[in-house]
């Protein structure tokens, strides 16, 4: 008995929500995003409290948005970067859905959704939410330096996005009115720990390429889709630097992605324009790219398949004290366009 | 379109593997677990790689235990205590199985067998397995004070257990030969994130209680059973001074939880003999005692049906110093027996 590595869904993504801080609202996707603050504050006293409030806040709108109640909702999956996953647990208690936190560093964005469209696909629930975040401020003093240090940053770092996403999943199957195109969530596939032989923090995506690299393959071989039979593969978060291994190891593997690939840490910024060396990066990056620039996208029928994966660099400041290497997961899922 | 808290399962916890260390060892469950190093190091030179060590050894010699090799295990859930949860990204990376991280504080080990269940239960794969851990040192110094420092212990603190508990589950419908009886997981609660009002964090089982009180409700209230349908409902960790508060709480709520409570903290360590204030904690505290003492009971028959909750609190360090209230969580499992 043999596991198969692809697992079949039928979820639809109804509803989504970003919000985002002055850096991203400044980006190429600045007016795509729900909601911005220009401090990156949201009337918080402290960026850990600020993050929380992302949560909260996009979790609220997607449920504005698609007139739902928090009763209505039978799991909530969330996860963040911090020590503990406090902004998710914060931001998301007043709500009172049952709760299942998670930890997949970046790819923690892909790994919600995932198990939101296993829940509703297999009659678990009847909507599940998703939700994820990062903040600059409260990610560079817990991984790397207090902001006031001002630290030199290394050409390979990437920049984490200040901004939270929230995901509402349902059954595919209910026909439920709606004015625009459906997204559904036809396939996943969770991700195996690779060990990537690199050990420099500052460069998260040469760590994490190898970690989609399997994902990608693994999802190639069971299905015996190929690249171009997708309109989009997006990683999230190889940035600049990993998103050219990433293409490199596929071409080496027989699959050329280059005319169909980009990474939601190279759309979020402008990289002439914006200082962000690598790319942006964070459970936060991949999450209000897809829900304000791809999801829609989908749903318009711009783009009819898409893959989305998620990547995580699973270390710790302290591992990486220890000498061990960076390991990396990446989870996929397969998004198809509805009318 | 409002949710049910109660989701059925047909799981059967058909292998499970327990590695502790020399405190628990001594403990009055000491015979009972696999693997035991009084030195609590299991031969690595850091506590980190310790816990991961721990992992590792549990999730393999439950293998071993059922013959069922890696590549039959279709997906993992894992999580620990230790920032980003790098003893299950490190101690688990080697064994190549799509992983899920988690975190649920000391609710993991609920929170990976829960959704483990689901897993097989809907279909979606043939084996998962849940594995999760903590260590005294690693916890100390991460979220106390380094050892050598030698702080008092408030009466209420509870002691973080050194150990790691591995779960295999399968389908219960798969008919497979066994000497022994089974354990299969009907009926599982999500819990939901519950402020407690308690910033002591020497007082967790205080602050955990609470969120055991409303998951524990939420399951009465939608099944109709009593607390008397059970032999023993135990949850991890509430130690000596949360389980009263959850025994009082309960009896408010009308439910005389007294004659079959237990609480994995309360039994893993002599309160006479052992210097343990509050009773045992941590994510490998519930693990450890459900797989070498509870699971067993349960096969033999010797418990007919049972209720295994375990609580996690929800805060950071940093939460704490930033005037946070802890938060916690708590799922809930029915474990019945099975000729």
């Amino acid at each position: 008995m043999m596991r198969g590595d692809v697992i079949q869904t039928n979820a639809e993504i109804f509803a989504s929500a970003s919000v985002v801080g002055g850096k991203e609202s400044e980006g190429p996707l600045g007016n795509l995003f729900d909601l911005r603050d220009s401090c990156d504050r949201f009337g918080m006293k402290t960026w850990e409290k600020s993050e929380s409030e992302m949560q909260r806040l996009a979790l609220n709108t997607a449920m504005a948005k698609a007139t739902v109640n928090a009763n209505e909702i039978g799991t909530l999956f969330a996860g963040d970067l911090l020590n503990q996953c406090v902004s998710s647990a914060y931001g998301l208690q007043t709500f009172g859905i049952p709760y299942v936190g998670l930890y997949g560093a970046c790819s923690t964005c892909a790994e919600s959704l995932l198990l939101s469209s296993l829940m509703v696909s297999y009659g678990m629930c009847n909507i599940a939410a998703a939700v994820t975040s990062s903040h600059y401020c409260s990610a560079e003093r817990q991984y790397r330096t207090p902001l006031e240090y001002g630290a030199q940053r290394a050409p390979t770092a990437q920049w984490t996005v200040t901004g939270a996403g929230a995901f509402l999943v349902r059954s595919a199957d209910e026909e439920m009115p709606s004015d625009e195109g459906r997204a559904v969530v036809r396939r996943c596939v969770i991700g195996r720990v690779q060990d990537s032989g690199v050990r420099d923090a500052a460069n998260m995506g040469a760590a994490m390429a190898p970690a989609a690299l399997d994902t990608l393959c693994r999802f190639f071989e069971e299905t015996q889709m190929r690249p171009d039979d997708y309109d989009l593969i997006v990683t999230g978060d190889l940035g600049f630097e990993g998103g050219d291994i990433l293409t490199s190891l596929m071409r080496a593997e027989g699959y050329e992605i280059g005319g169909v690939y980009n990474d939601c840490g190279k759309m979020i910024y402008d990289r002439e324009r914006q200082d962000v060396h690598g790319g942006g990066s964070g459970c936060g990056c991949s999450a209000v790219v897809l829900s304000a620039d791809i999801l829609p996208r989908v749903k318009r029928g711009e783009l009819s398949r898409i893959l989305f994966l998620a990547t995580g660099a699973m270390m710790s400041p302290d591992s990486l004290k220890q000498g061990e290497e960076v390991l990396a997961v990446a989870h996929l899922l397969e998004i198809e366009h509805l009318p």
